[in-house]
């Protein structure tokens, strides 16, 4: 089936939020088989609310509207579509009674307006909201069907999964649309597309988008409204010739991330991980932590930001700065190996660059970037020119020496 | 006047892609007085675009559209709106002699689909494009107005910097969307609503919005097509009252972000700043690191995600791990006076806390997270209780120990 989404936002017109619960809301249908053709977002107005309804339904007979089912005066969602349905709206008391019992769990009391969240228009399913107090509804009738959720992301998403998406699916066609991703870093698109040719035909029916992020090149490939068995078969097939087309650039599938990989196989080698940061600040460090149960694995780090720390905390010769500067092959190597010995771990990257704004030179441009890994007494090191901005070096920098940590544990 | 945007590609409808354009192009819109009153997105489908088009102009007689305008046979904006407006599409020996030069700079020359580029519907005004290859396009007729940008960001900010905003703003009635924001932080959105009182009465006609997030809540003034000094000087008011009331929840104004503020501060007083973190893992000297310049005033810092490194890096007594536990308040004050004595700063900050999912318990709960400060022997610490997923106890962790810096540095 096909559907339109509709966000209602005075926010979103003004451009300050970003329509992140469009993103999802499509993500989530795609995987029930439902296309989405075309989104929508208006302002917190009741015309506005009833004409973009109105058209939706006459164009595509559904829409999924988010937003407007607070108890203000602002939301308005309700009533436009109870009055396009020409139903009345009813006090329904199973919803107050929620409503009044998650005041109570809070040891609260509802205010006069939260008797609102509880009207209902007449003939609507109501979709039980165990996060919040605004339960969605799904209302159908000659014009179509309308489906409102609430805008806080947390409710709209658990009403999405657990009450929308389920009957999405159940008058599907049986068809899906599904998606796998395969994550590379490293080379660029231009050359990534080179080395797998002609595979936009190989593939197909599956479609193919190149994705190019800070962490690399996504390649997603798309099965649309195929039966799920032989989405699943073709998908996976794709995988694998992407996979061995794109050869040592791929490190991992879908949401998986490069310092996950690399926490997994320096676990299951037996060996702890630590980092010295210079132009990173703490990024790669910040990287690795934020996969859970990284403790085991991830000793710690030092962000020697000025030159006298990399000296004091790493033990790196004030000489090699000197002669060879902060930004420099011999002072990667060095603070990777301090790293190893002062942390005492088994495997250490460091990082050193020019970031920008400034510090940029003809010989060493902002983008520079030196990255080190050592092992042991082990040590090797490798530079990189990173375009774009300040945010933009930093960032790639720390995904840079996770893919060189990864490259050193996979030979290993 | 008002405006509708419409941005193209079929990525927008499958989710992955988040319509960050679309949030661009509705701020640089009210920056210049223009109202937009609906945002959509179709696919690369020629029929979805020529209904969308037709009934925005039906709606509202002006659209901006991003995305298809490429040189592959998905991008079909151009033909589109050129049928619509009833104009053949003529090849622009201008527009092609860019293109030419842009390649020739890169040391390359066009292929032949590059040529579609150059082509462009007769009577439509070319927007120059000096970042790119794929012109902007301004047509006019009985039916209305569509401006046609591409969707690459870098190309669509810079063609509605330079070339739609100047024009639209010529044909503005003087008046401007403007909007100036408040920025807290440590202070729930309940509490500060409290604070600010029957507030919404007192700036109006400004409108206010409250906008939690990771740094805190926003607090966002809007001035809706006023004469721009009338505007101005409303909001400059309007502020003055928010900050009167906020009090000391409030670290700055507009894009301005706490890690600057705090670098800023210790600039000022001549000091120089370092860290010790635990559970951010990185993410403090990361915030700090972000900001341009950083360099003359943090000098760096400790991850010390084990307890040993605690201990030998920040000269943590065991025994306080030992009986106290690492997440405690004299682990959080050792490290952050190893840290100022380490480190050789003025002013450190520590953090330690439990980010989750797991190590949580019932006296210790995830997203307890201790704080310190400490400047030369003084030390203070502070207990937090942080909501939310691993992620959230992280960041918001980070943006805690900026703003207990902040208010040490204030009352200096």
């Amino acid at each position: 089936m096909n559907l339109e989404l509709l966000t209602i936002g005075t926010e979103l017109l003004l451009g300050f939020t970003v329509d992140t619960n469009g993103a999802e809301l499509a993500r989530a249908a795609a995987a029930v088989g439902v296309r989405v053709v075309r989104r929508e977002s208006v302002g917190d107005d009741a015309e506005a609310i009833r004409s973009a309804v109105g058209e939706a339904l006459a164009r595509t007979g559904a829409v999924l509207t988010t937003g407007g089912l607070g108890p203000t005066r602002d939301d308005l969602t309700k009533q436009v579509v109870a009055g396009l349905f020409e139903k009345p709206l009813r006090f329904d008391e199973q919803v107050w009674a929620d409503v009044v019992e998650r005041f109570a769990r809070l040891g609260r009391a509802p205010a006069a307006s939260n008797r609102t969240q509880a009207e209902v228009p007449d003939g609507a399913i109501v979709l039980r909201n165990r996060w919040g107090t605004a339960p969605g509804l799904w209302i159908e009738g000659p014009r179509g069907l309308v489906i409102m959720l609430p805008g806080i992301p947390a409710e709209m998403r658990n009403l999405m999964a657990h009450e929308v998406a389920p009957r999405l699916a159940a008058r599907g066609n049986g068809g899906v649309i599904r998606s796998r991703t395969v994550r590379t870093t490293g080379v660029a698109e231009s050359s990534l597309a080179e080395r797998l040719g002609e595979i936009e035909r190989e593939v197909a029916p599956l479609t193919l988008a190149y994705l190019p992020g800070f962490d690399g090149v996504d390649l997603r490939l798309s099965a649309w409204e195929l039966p799920a068995a032989q989405a699943d078969e073709r998908l996976r097939a794709g995988v694998a010739l992407l996979r061995a087309r794109a050869g040592e650039a791929v490190y991992g599938e879908d949401d998986e991330d490069l310092a996950a990989v690399v926490l997994e196989r320096a676990r299951a080698g037996g060996l702890t991980l630590g980092t010295a940061e210079s132009c990173t600040g703490g990024l790669l460090g910040g990287r690795l932590t934020e996969i859970p149960g990284s403790s085991d694995v991830f000793m710690g780090g030092v962000v020697s930001y000025s030159n006298e720390l990399k000296t004091k905390l790493l033990g790196v010769d004030p000489g090699l700065i000197a002669v060879d500067g902060a930004v420099s092959e011999s002072v990667a190597r060095a603070m990777a190996l301090g790293a190893v010995r002062v942390l005492g771990v088994s495997l250490a990257a460091s990082v050193t660059g020019i970031a920008g704004p400034g510090g940029g030179t003809p010989a060493k441009p902002v983008g520079t970037v030196w990255i080190g890994v050592a092992e042991g007494e082990s040590v090797e090191a490798r530079r990189l020119q990173i375009p774009g901005d300040r945010h933009n070096v930093r960032v790639r920098a720390a995904q840079a020496a996770l893919a060189m940590l990864d490259r050193r544990l996979r030979v290993r």
